[in-house]
Parts: C-alpha cells; structure tokens; sequence
C-alpha cells in the first residue's frame, strides 16, 4: 500500500494540478504579468500537468478589483487570452470558495467557457453551501472538485459525516487540505484512510494539497500517494501563502509516468520564478511558519511577520504561544 | 509501527545528535567562533538534546590547521575550553573517517578525554579500517558509532554484508546516511528494515543521517523513527553540507518525550545561525540540490554551482544530466 510500485513504475490514475497562480497568487495579491502566466501555461503543457488552476472565481461585490490582480476573479476572457481555444491536454480549473463566489451569474456553462474544473473550497461549517455549488457546477457541465479546509482543526466524525454529504453529490474528487501545515505524514496516512473509505463507497477520487511550514508538503504528498490518494497539487517553487505548498519540481521529479518532465519545470523556475524572488516576492519555509505549523494555528500571524520584515523570531514565539 | 504511539506518546530510547559544528562546518570550513560553538553547547543543555558532535578528528599531516578553523581536528583542549569538565547530561561526539584520522595518536584514553562518542564514517570499501577504528575507539573506553554513507549507490547484499562485520564489533550504533539526500520514505524504510533486522540479531542501535536535497530529510528522519530507529541527527536551520541536513527546530518540535525543548532552539537560531546568513554563509534546499539528488550524484557539482553564486539552473541542469 505505502509504496508505489516499489518507486519503479506508476499508477496512471494520478493527476498532477498546478495551482501556482491560484495559492500563488495570495502571495502577490494576483498580480502576476501575462508573460509569467503565459509562460506556466506553456510549462504546464510541456510538463505534462494534467490541471492548471489560474485562480479564484471571487466575487466582484467583495472584493475591489482595483486592489487585485485579475486572476483573483478568472473572468473567462482573460483566461482565453493566454489559453486561447486550449486544444490541449492541459485541463484547466478555478477555485469557488462558499460564500465569496457569484457562481450563480459568474460561472457560465462549460460549454462557453475555457474552464473545465471547478474547485468547490468550504469550511466544515459551510457545507451545504459547498453542495450547492457542486450541483450547480455539475449542471453547468464542469468536472468539480470539493477541497475541505482547515481539516486539522476538525473533529474526525465531522469529517466522515461531511464526507457523507459530499458523497451524495455528484462531486468528482474530494480533497484533503492541510490548511495550516501542521500535519505530520502518519497524521496523512490516517485521514487519507477516512477519505479512501469515502472513495470506495461513493466512487469518488481523493487528492491532497499540503502546505510546508515544517518542510513536510512534499513529504505528506508522496505519503499520500502511497495511500492512495489520486490528485497531488504542487506550484513552481512551493510558491504559495506563507510557507507554501508542495514544490511542483519535486513532485515531477518523483513520479514515474513518462508523461511527466522537470526539465521544463527547472526552466521555467530559472526563468520566471527567480525574477519574482527578486522582486522581493517572499514565500518558503521559514521559522514563523514552523511555529504556527506546530502549534496548529492559522498562519496570518506569522504572514504578518514576514510582511512586517520581523526577524525576532524568539518574540514572535512567545506571542504565538500566548495566543494559543 | 509507523506510527510513535499516535504521536501522543514517546519511545524512551530515543537520543537525538547535534551535528551542526561538523555537518554545518562543511559549510564554512569550519571557521565557527567561540561564542558560537559556546552558544551551541548550552542550547543544546536546553533544549534536551542527547549528543554534541563537535567535528571531525581529522589528521593533520593530512589536513593543513591554516586552512580550516579548529573544529576540523577537534583537539580536546579545545573541546575543553567550551565545556570545561561538562557536568551535565549532554555527552559529547566527534567524527572520525576511515583514512583520514590518526585515531592511535589523536584518539586517547576517553578517561582523560571531554569526548563520549567516536563516530566513525566510512564507505563500503573501507569497512576492515572502520572496524579497525572502532575496537580501538571502544578499547579507550568510549561509546562508539558506525555511520555507513552514500548507501544509496549500495547494493542490499553489499550492506548486509557489512551490517555482518560491523555486528560483530563492539559498536553501539549503526547509521543509516543518505549522503546524497537522494532517498524517499519509502526507501528509509526499506533500508530500515535490514538494518532493524541486524540490530534485533546483534543488540544494536541503529541511527539517521539525513540529506534536504528533496525536502526530505525532517521526512525522513520522523520515517525512521516510525520504523525503530532511534538515533536522530540534526542541526540548527538544517545547517550542513549543500542542502543541508534534517532541522532540529523541527525534530525538536515532533519529539514527545517532555525533555526536549523547541524554544532554544529557536532563540539559538535567532540569536546566532541568523548572523552566519547575514555573513554569507549559504546552505539549504534549492534547485541545484534536487537535481543532484534526484540524480543520485555526490553533491559536489551543486556545491560548486552555489559558490560561484550561479544561477543558470537550466544550465545546470544539462550539465549534471551529461554528467550522469
């Protein structure tokens, strides 16, 4: 079961996703340039991801466009201007969180569109909201993906009931997300053997997203294949909010499927990524995220720290820990 | 077996090695201030931690003293000056490789020595020096450990083999070191079954030297453990050759047992690796080390790409993959 294949050959039913541009871009507010998305298009493709998500459907009466690059509301013209008419294998999503998403008038049939997947993000505490836009992307004739937040703050039986919910819908795959990066790969091992019973029963498929406050999103992901777990999200770099997320690099470095190449992967990191570290775009593991990974918190705290330029780490724990 | 008590609970034969002054001292030719070292050793008191290996016990008609700082040869007065008579329940390391120690000189009687524990690192084809080095360690009263590298280009019988010489020394430990940080939990764990199945035949223990080339080396580590190991090296930010080796910061933070502590860890870090950084001094997880790693390859090739401060990582890229 841990192993795949014996690290020799491979399952074809993973998926790799990108999702670069979407937790990315809560990085830099979304404000990447054409160039930058055009090429991790071209990149996706090249490297044979199976998905690449460009961002949020957000809604427009919640959030100001003005303080937001445009890939924080993915209308569909702005994605066909890169993607054009996408006769490719690269699949494309966006990502509907419950209640900051017009799905009703913002997501349009699929037929009109250039998206292909719509990634239903919810709370425990949202769910019926999360059902509701998984019927309604289903309808619309999408593929949907259902992504439980914060699930490391959840009470076991919670999850299996909401999995219950979810499982009645006719949701495609059901995600477990390490919002805050605190789970260690035998906590994985545990929970994606909740979610495989789920699959099992409804037919569901399952996939992870990690974050890498302790330099475990690579480490949690490969465990989850192991058990499993079928949709691995990765970004170029780990580039995402706070310590980020599983580095897409490693992620094409280990899988076995022909399919897959890193080379294009290193190029497009030397290309377009460090230009962005040198910009002053700060993301990765460091310790202010180690800390609210351990203590299981939400990272804005240690978001705010990174922002504020802080390096007084030792103050910053003793704050985290009297919040605790 | 995976998992440790459900993470709730502690294996009490656990000990936990700090290597920062030799692994991190490949990083700066072990040129480590006395404030540093001293800083290091009562962090270390601290925070919990079982061993301080303090570097290597390397010849000096082999090695010139003008062109390393003094942590390389490990002179015990020297190891005096930081820990006087050590009164305490840290016990002290140094490193010894095969062919390149004058351990009938330089190694004496550990009653008139601060030093506990010769570790002796060797490759498979040196293993009648290590075995050598080993009777003579554990005649002189000490603790001994065997740390076998670059397993990775090992044949399993070839290791058996030597797993066999070693049983049949006085050692008290065993290593497990992934040299080129090129190894995935599944293989951790693969490995750790024949070494767990030489320690059941012969009493031993059996450790963890890990490599962050994949992010893997906390992954790893924690792997390990799961499976039996119970001698954990680590260092403060990870601080070792290339990549870097699994962060104490975050063993410290995984560990149950309520002797080990995280928070001097962090103040250490704070206080004292964050100048080594502002100094220039470069480790750590990045491109050229994954390619290295993903490879294979002895490391070597990545270091030089970092300190000629290249950034041409698709270059590289070429280059290593030529090399192979």
């Amino acid at each position: 079961m841990k192993e795949v294949s014996k690290l020799m050959d491979y399952r074809e039913s993973v998926r790799v996703v990108d999702a670069t541009l979407r937790d990315g871009g809560l990085v830099n507010d979304f404000y990447f340039t054409d160039e930058f998305a055009r090429a991790l298009y071209h990149t996706n493709i090249r490297a044979g991801v199976d998905y690449m998500e460009f961002g949020y459907k957000a809604s427009r009466e919640m959030f100001d466009e003005n303080k937001f690059g445009k890939w924080k509301f993915c209308r569909d013209d702005d994605i066909r201007a890169i993607v054009g008419e996408n006769n490719t294998d690269l699949k494309i999503a966006v990502m509907a969180d419950v209640g900051r998403c017009d799905y009703k008038n913002d997501i349009i049939n699929r037929a009109d569109s250039p998206i292909d997947l719509i990634r239903v993000a919810t709370y425990l505490n949202t769910m019926p909201g999360a059902v509701e836009m998984i019927e309604d992307a289903h309808a619309k004739g999408y593929e949907t993906s259902c992504n439980i937040m914060a699930i490391s703050h959840a009470q076991e039986s919670d999850l299996t009931y909401a999995l219950e919910l979810i499982g009645k819908t006719p949701v495609d795959v059901c995600y477990i997300v390490d919002s805050f990066g605190s789970l260690y790969p035998e906590q994985i091992a545990r929970i994606a053997d909740i979610y495989m019973n789920f699959a099992a029963k409804y037919g569901k498929k399952i996939g992870i997203h990690a974050h890498n406050n302790q330099q475990l999103a690579f480490a949690n992901t490969i465990e989850a294949v192991g058990d499993g777990v079928d949709w691995l999200d990765g970004t170029y770099s780990g580039m995402g909010r706070g310590a980020g997320n599983c580095a897409m690099e490693l992620l094409l470095g280990f899988l076995r499927n022909p399919k897959y190449h890193v080379y294009p992967a290193i190029q497009f990191i030397d290309e377009q990524i460090s230009r962005l570290k040198r910009e002053g775009v700060v993301w990765g593991y460091d310790l202010q995220y180690l800390m609210t990974g351990l203590l299981d918190q939400h990272p804005r705290t240690a978001i705010q720290f990174t922002k504020e330029g802080r390096t007084d780490y030792s103050e910053f724990y003793r704050e985290v820990v009297a919040a605790d």
